[in-house]
């Protein structure tokens, strides 16, 4: 079953999961399947990693900057994590959904919360990632060879904050095989936009069987 | 991505749509997919049509025998329609959910509103099949060969009053192929099975992840 669109208005389609459960590969997955989805491009204050480009991986922006964002409310939710901003910026998501894009966060649970909380939370779908296991976790952060030990252990530390966190969302699935993660997230997407509240045409089509009815009788 | 099973409580499938829209077919079709899919076989006081089986298409019971059901609390839902009574009897489904197994209602929108307000509401998944169109609707059931021209004007009027009830269901679909509509259906099912909700076996897992966190500090 290919991508289906109408003229519905966008989902919020939220991923989460600790750092190192395989988020960012199933979004990229995600967004090579269906052309339509849009990605939520973060903003942050923190530095840009080696290979990181601007406006693709993250917005990179100053803090004034970034605070100028906030108070102007144009971030959908924001956070402060190991001495970085991080946040969503409204304007392109809410230009997304009107035209019907869903569009995808990989975000934390802090992000999820609030925008489950904002006017924008009924529009939310909301996934949890888990790891298979600890070990496996801790494997991949070591493996990924960005980090000192110091910092593993503070991601490790910031890894269990978000998987405590993880009742809180719609649906949870555990990444025992990446193939298999990725067709479970195309099934809970395809099923969300067949909802009678995704589904604003029908409405029309219900009317339009009303009046053939009273022709027939 | 073939059904799965875990050790969760099964969901109540409500299949409604005026008669005529495919319903019957779908759920035979879902029937043949997902062989743990359990078929509440509604008791009716009506008489068997030619073919029908006792037991298999319905459980044909006096009207003393069904009232008897209703006094026990053993019918999960009953209506009187064309002045017979239907009902879907409680003790079967209530078995198969407790192992984890689905039951598939095809029942009209009086027998799913009772359900959704019952006891088992939050382990409901209701989805309403609606037609193409209202004369193709009429040519399926003059096709059909079973009845004379009144029995079909007061079927029409019957389908419109289902149909005008489309809106109180989780996913509505309009059946403009079945084969498409049928995809639809396992790719909801498939979804629903993922909830949060549907999975306890997940709290088992976080526990692990919990005291492998611990183990590693």
């Amino acid at each position: 079953m290919s991508p289906q669109k109408s003229d519905r208005r966008g989902l919020l389609i939220i991923l989460s999961s600790p750092s190192g459960a395989g988020k960012s590969t199933l979004a990229k997955r995600l967004m090579q399947w269906d052309e339509t989805l849009q990605f939520s491009v973060s903003a942050t204050t923190r530095a840009p990693r080696e290979g990181e480009v601007n406006g693709k991986d993250y917005f990179f922006v100053s803090e004034p900057e970034f605070r100028k964002w906030v108070a102007a409310g144009d971030m959908l939710e924001h956070a402060h994590v190991f001495g970085n901003f991080y946040g969503s910026p409204k304007p392109a998501v809410e230009a997304a959904i009107e035209s019907g894009r869903d569009v995808l966060f990989d975000i934390d649970w802090q992000g999820a919360q609030q925008i489950r909380n904002s006017a924008l939370g009924p529009y939310t779908l909301s996934i949890f990632i888990l790891p298979p296991s600890i070990p496996e976790l801790h494997r991949r952060l070591v493996s990924r060879g960005q980090d000192d030990s110091e910092t593993i252990a503070k991601r490790m530390q910031k890894s269990w904050d978000e998987i405590s966190h993880w009742d809180g969302y719609d649906y949870v699935l555990v990444n025992d095989d990446l193939d298999e993660t990725e067709q479970k997230l195309k099934t809970i997407i395809q099923a969300e936009r067949l909802k009678f509240a995704q589904q604003p045409r029908l409405s029309d089509h219900v009317r339009s069987l009303q009046s053939q009815f009273e022709d027939l009788s």
